[in-house]
């Protein structure tokens, strides 16, 4: 088959407007098993908003390539997202890519990797990428670094920028990066360069030896903290686990190592398929970290299953139900810099 | 039960060199499933050690805390490794940790985790940790920021010094970090803010406003894909997957994308309790990461399996099979500053 | 907590009459991961329907006690199911057990498992049991032994003679087993002596030594592969793996072994939390069972999935797009005898 | 490829003998999850021995086409295992299979099965069957069914004249069925028909219509359940769940439905891929087989690992640290009668 063949059928983005999961989500909610602890991570989201609490939301695994981005746009629109945590992948190779007006494939788990490695597609699972366009979106992450001034930015503030190159050029309306830009909501990727962002930042850094654009994923720490310590009360909604789940969660320790005296999480719900087993964090309980000081387990609920299944049911019923609820903008704590 | 009796019975790293788990893993690889598998991951990483090949090493999971640091020294030691990416957890908070004299504990798995926490017992899966001896590892990263120069650091030079200070004060002599430094292996951290070093760098960062160090990540990433110019020929042996096994994977695209002609990882193998159908990178099979030009998939295996049966297994077979190997000392290659 | 208050929540069974999951399955048809797989299964499961094709329903897992039964019942009235292959738990433990008026109910994965043994408390999961009841359950099976002829029987015809007893005491209308035995679908429990029908039986074979009913699972093989020369075309539809997973693919093969030339299983979906790597049955790939003959692997379906959150969507989606079809009746092949 | 060259190497069973697992089991047991807890099972294991305890094995998944098999049978030769409950893969398409004189071969799992199917090899994820020596397998069920009188057996009677068949012609000898034939271990299928003896049997009885074999599952629940009132004490070792599994944990409610009060197993163990959180019985923990009043959750174990890594290593820590121990020769509990 040929590229053009194999990328003929884009995945399209769920949208949980167009449905109410309300009334299978309260039916699976008398079920047992993980619909029922679906059920109740719902009911917990939607007590995080009705609560004066802050809502950070994580995101591991391939979310946005797999159809549920504009999820998360969707509720950062409707201001029931206050801070994201999220991996490279889903932000830069992902959304932003998306967001340039590339797309993702629908494609086959049991494709021939040695035929697409010489078509340059990419494959996740059942999904095709045109690496041609990835590199595009490394090349446009390295024209953003080339137009700032040389010093040290958390992710954080490098996304903003990102934001902001697609607001400028009206872009990526319906992406995350554009959306968290336009309403403030701060979004940290702790392993930036774990990313086509990755490949963009050495790229820069490389023909800029001399002063360039770093990183400094420290600041994206202290950034999250300061956060916590301004919002009091938070909860999490965790997507997978991974580095975004331990950063979130640890804010409230690092609150306590600069001196501070903070409550834990208050409300933690996470849906994974990663298990306690093995003692990896991705599937490490609530109740686990309870033992850590970071999540008080009362108003936890972890849901074991693959996100596609489960996102959009929990999203669409807590979308529908949710108060009405003034937007934080916790980006407007950071100062910008716009260069000239 | 109070903390004293609570932390008890350490966690004794298991020693490789003791045994010789051959016999047994030969017999296995004439079986099924993943015995056979995990026979053929140990032939392929002896295949690597005879052909000229940087093996880079990748660590997720809780590897240390679970007794399996000892044998990540035991193969630095014998020139087995050349590289190593891995998880902030296993480098700071378990091995610099061990490296300061705090030890880990067997625990239980149903421990109430509310009166843990009100003993500042951390817990992971069936393992204790003290949090007051974790706090002094956080203040001692803090120690080593304030004595170097503010600036931008990778993260690889950051731990460097790490070494260096355990090598000064003569401790932690099976320790990864202690080890790396004095064999000459690089260590990288790419969500380096991600662990204890984040707690004990912001708060360096909150003390010192002014001027600090940072971490940068993205030198990270520019320079493992200076050892992967350096090395021609690679090859990975990944526990576990999340940001150490896509780092490592990557750098092969950034090289090309720095306009450099380079070759697949030509050996791979990895051991994770994880699988394909969620589309998360960490059980991702190299079949896949091959459709993106990152891994050769002839000479790759999976093993699906946790880390402690399998590891000790596959590594002690390496061990006692390696043919005489120079050591690379790619830490070598980058100019290091140690402060008066 | 006192048994009453630990029994006080019943599990309400799903009503996939209430609702209609064809705009979320559609939606998550064009994502990705198992999201696209389920919606694909209820694509072929639609075009069993609209083929001439025996639909064969297979049942593992704890499914009726987790309020799956009334989506059985469902489909087995709508004429949706032409025979059904079931574990012992399902069919006894769990439907007949409520089809007598009993009930499960919800609680939680982390009590204490001592304390309800005490109370005479049941626990799957997150779902308690009166084991009291379950007795009941026990003895009733008993009694219909008792008034049965002693000889051999199919568990086929014995749980025939279970859906009779329903239907003359006005009980279970919303039952599998007295749904079956109305709408004419055959049950096979090919492991009857596993559930708490053996509790039964044993009690009966005790209590009459010299004559006594025995059941003889051949005879359930026996008539299910001549369920198999009637259909000519058959799919299957599987809910975990299982006996009645490898039971009903292995009519194929007995077919073949009886001197009949019939065609594989052409229609194949599952729903199952296993996989494929340590070479268990129930994890076991469709297109591994193309190898043995059994399934045509061009129209099958794995959803790796927990049955709660996937097989509600699904009989949702084949419920309201089914196309009108006559019941096969295929439990009139075989002819029964009412004991005066 | 053709069929020769796709059988060509055959499976090897591990010899358990051949070396002592003990030092690195004792080394992992120091370490952390699943390790630690394999070392913990395995001490269970020997405490079951040493004290006046019944050992019931059950066997699910495919472990002899593993090269599992072998461990089995030098466990019955050394008097390690009183009673064995096993689906009819294990006891008659594999073992009674290769004590035939029939092999299992290493494949490939990415193997095409369309291929596989037309060269008549059966596959098991990484392991080939050829079909034919299974059909000759069914057959032979046939002759041996056929030369018994037409009756009501247990599986237990009919596995036992499996053992007469092999050992009257010298057959088998390291086969589990042989070997507890002689050794005088009961082995149960509860679900028999669901195996290669299911085809056997069936021809068995549409050849001979009048007057045949059948097999009372009822009669298998009932003679374990009199070895439980026997035995007094009862350990349990679980290779994988399933109806094996559930089947040995009923014996204990069995007794009591007749009447009699007998205490829970005492010990048990189990080694399994499966997990608790869907609610099925293979991965529901014993913690929760004690509110069922079947399992004293005390000395009981689970080890979440695949069973070619992890038993091997438990069986050889076992024999060669057992006690010096009778044979209970459960067996001869049951008459048996020869025909002429």
């Amino acid at each position: 088959m040929d590229k053009k063949t194999l990328l003929s059928t884009p995945v399209e983005p769920i949208d949980i407007k167009a449905f109410d999961a309300g009334p299978i989500l309260e039916a699976m909610g008398k079920t047992a098993f993980q619909a029922r602890n679906l059920h109740r991570a719902a009911e917990i989201y939607l007590k995080m908003l009705q609560d004066d609490c802050a809502v950070i939301l994580t995101l591991a695994g391939s979310l946005v390539s797999a159809g549920q981005g504009l999820i998360v746009h969707d509720l950062i629109r409707k201001g029931l997202v206050d801070a994201i945590v999220a991996t490279g992948a889903n932000i830069v190779d992902q959304d932003f890519f998306e967001a340039l007006g590339h797309r993702h494939y629908q494609g086959d788990p049991k494709a021939d990797d040695e035929t697409l490695r010489r078509l340059w597609i990419d494959r996740i699972y059942d999904t095709y990428i045109d690496e041609a366009e990835l590199r595009h979106t490394d090349y446009t992450i390295a024209e953003i670094a080339d137009s700032l001034p040389p010093r040290p930015y958390s992710s954080r503030e490098f996304i903003w920028h990102m934001g902001r190159y697609l607001a400028e050029r009206g872009l990526g309306e319906k992406s995350i990066v554009r959306a968290a830009y336009e309403e403030g909501v701060p979004i940290f990727v702790p392993a930036f360069s774990d990313s086509s962002a990755g490949f963009g930042l050495v790229y820069h850094q490389v023909k800029n030896p001399k002063a360039h654009v770093t990183i400094d994923s420290v600041a994206d720490f202290r950034e999250l903290t300061e956060i916590k310590l301004k919002a009091g009360t938070t909860g999490l909604v965790m997507l997978g686990g991974g580095v975004p789940k331990n950063f979130a969660q640890d804010i409230v320790v690092a609150a306590e190592v600069l001196g501070h005296e903070v409550e834990m999480h208050k409300y933690a719900i996470q849906i994974t398929v990663a298990d306690e087993r093995d003692g990896g964090l991705s599937g490490s309980t609530l109740s686990e970290a309870q033992s850590w000081g970071k999540v008080d387990a009362a108003l936890s609920q972890m849901v074991f299953a693959e996100a596609t299944l489960a996102f959009p049911l929990l999203a669409s019923y807590v979308y529908h139900r949710a108060p009405a609820r003034a937007k934080r903008r916790y980006a407007d704590l950071f100062s910008v810099e716009v260069p000239a």
